[in-house]
């Protein structure tokens, strides 16, 4: 279904919208086992919630494919995941809340060390600090000559990552990565992809050039590799699309960029969910439209770490109440992807979806888990619709046609 | 999946095709009940059926997607429901068989009573009776007098509704409704949307002044109000698409409309579900594809009688051996859109579909019910491709590719 349909029909009012998105929700059981972390975790709140509300499953992407962070999110926000595929660079630069233009080109950078023959023996450069990061950062910006003269931005990010921004409107984003993936290579040439990005090219590999010559002296970060090019694009926001009045409330640059992008106001940083869900309860009456996003289930995946997952799952249902007792006209429980910890990774699988309103219609889910949601009254369908079923349920939609 | 791929696959043939629509099927329990209307009804004669066929669920245009009966029978059809959607002013024309032609803007028309100020005191004129409203159009029709000369018709409908030709190949459909919505308002003016539409602007300016001029006189219906701008498209018909015969025995007007637009062949209304079944067996050997149309389930869905929608269910039921004697080769219940009583009108909820066939793989649903649907064969599955299912198990489809 064309996503420009509910921009269409999306109508003002004045109930309210609560995503709790669980970053990484879905999972896989550990080998041998029968029950995913979302099923092995006690969760007597979200179980009650799939009770009341419908069920179903999600693919944040499509069959098979492992979605990143940004297209995840988007898709969840009922932003068509490829059609609206933007860089890393872009998502650095509105997680550090960086003022870009439409003239920027975006890339992510991270600091490596390379030895004497140029070769990287640490692509991370030790992960530098933070102090370290924003003083070579300064350096690099006052060092760097360029004969093309295009404006450039070093913006120090977090350990060894930095924002890069070119400004000129002829640069383009069809450029190859020069990570070389693996330590004891050459970094790779920032080379054109498309003819059209020649000169992008041309700027680029002088940049590098003078990037090696101002930061020869350092002992970790002596290089640059760049990553995620990305040409500045706006995005239609929430309230343009939907006539909602979103609040991000996300601890991680990442996800506060994404929120920033797509016109979201964006809470001020907290530091656990606990403060997260009374950050919700403090703005309830300002908005209309609230992402909550917890980060840790995703990580706790990354990590492997299955019990540690069950635990942040637990964690979050003990204190589900707190988002209860606000009593949202439509509340929705989801993953933006699944981080299974028997992967260790993001993966494909589908996400499990809960969502709760007055006007959902009984299907016969019991327990909030992947095997459940399979037999859901939301059936299996692209993440891409949940925002349109949100507005739906919301009373916020009008009616199609004659 | 692309609808035209059907078209170059459908194939003359000898089997029967029947479409039992039960207007809004779909619905919803009462608060704190469980079980819809059609869960709620004693079907033992659809139970045997969703036993025997295939069952599923049908979103009509898209998830959260409210339909009019409009798109909604042009997706049970076949007919791709945002690509086809067409104004109202077509459905009435069609419903009440006008002859349309290429070049016409069809309007509907609702006569409204205004105050010497010219404020809309009633919307509907006291809903005039169909006499008064011949009288009026033919008031209407014999004394406006347009300067740009353009043709128009005012064709009566039913109470205080109208339909309005406008006769000319660059008239456009860009235009704004002039219904204020609100009692003490003043009508508002026919204004273009585009640039390309200000011609005919101009001419509705004159015509609603005009209007106005003309039925000074009148108690009730003293101004007209526009809505429902559409120009006249032809569709490609079930004969030209899928090689089908079609009947559609349908009481109610607009669906009779959409039936023509459709190239069906319209039998005489009918009052009674019991004629309608009667209809069907009589005109059985002349046709190879009957949409049989029962309104009585939506009608009391709009008016939120959660009981008279389960009788009226129960008496389709009672009455449906008479569709199973004659053992057409498809046989497919289904609703166009659910109108849960609990709403009081149309909604975006899926509806429940059961298709019998010689040819049905089992599924393990034991009766006919949204809950149960959800397990069914057919999945959840977009209206759409209803049509081809019916084809395929009707060995009306060619195999697709070498």
């Amino acid at each position: 279904m064309d996503t420009e349909l509910i921009d269409r029909l999306a109508q003002p009012g004045t109930t309210k919208i609560v995503f709790l998105i669980m970053d990484g929700l879905g999972g896989l059981p550990t080998p041998g086992g029968r029950d995913t972390e979302l099923e092995t975790a006690r969760t007597p709140n979200l179980d009650a919630l799939a009770r009341d509300g419908v069920c179903g499953l999600l693919d944040p992407v499509g069959p098979g494919i492992t979605p990143g962070s940004g297209p995840a999110h988007f898709a969840l926000f009922g932003y068509d995941p490829v059609k609206n595929n933007i860089g890393r660079g872009i998502l650095e630069g509105a997680g550090i809340d960086y003022p870009m233009t439409e003239k920027d080109l975006l890339i992510r950078v991270n600091f490596a060390t390379v030895d004497r023959d140029g070769l990287v023996t640490d692509r991370r450069a030790g992960r530098i600090d933070n102090d370290t990061n924003r003083r070579v950062c300064r350096k690099l910006q006052e060092g760097i000559r360029l004969q093309s003269n295009v404006p450039f931005f070093f913006e120090p990010v977090k350990e060894h990552r930095a924002l890069l921004v070119l400004r000129d409107e002829h640069l383009r984003d069809d450029i190859e990565e020069t990570d070389p993936q693996k330590t004891g290579k050459r970094p790779l040439p920032p080379r054109a992809t498309m003819a059209e990005a020649k000169g992008t090219e041309a700027v680029l590999m002088e940049l590098v050039k003078e990037a090696g010559r101002v930061l020869a002296d350092e002992e970790k970060a002596n290089m640059i590799l760049l990553r995620g090019y990305a040409k500045y694009r706006k995005f239609p926001s929430l309230t343009e699309r939907f006539k909602l009045n979103p609040l991000a409330i996300a601890s991680y640059p990442m996800y506060r960029g994404i929120a920033r992008l797509l016109g979201m106001t964006v809470h001020p940083p907290t530091e656990t969910v606990t403060a997260e869900f009374e950050a919700l309860r403090a703005a309830y009456d300002r908005h209309d439209f609230f992402f909550v996003h917890i980060k840790p289930t995703d990580s706790r995946g990354e990590d492997g770490n299955f019990d540690a997952k069950v635990k942040v799952i637990e964690e979050v249902d003990a204190l589900f109440p707190h988002i209860l007792d606000l009593q949202p006209d439509v509340l929705v429980v989801t993953g933006d992807h699944s981080t299974p910890a028997a992967l260790s990774g993001h993966s494909w699988h589908p996400v499990p979806v809960v969502l709760a309103a007055k006007t959902c219609r009984p299907d016969r889910v019991e327990r909030f888990g992947e095997q459940d949601c399979i037999l859901g009254g939301l059936g299996h369908l692209p993440m891409v619709n949940l925002m349109a079923l949100a507005l739906a349920h919301a009373g916020r939609l009008e009616k199609f046609g004659a």
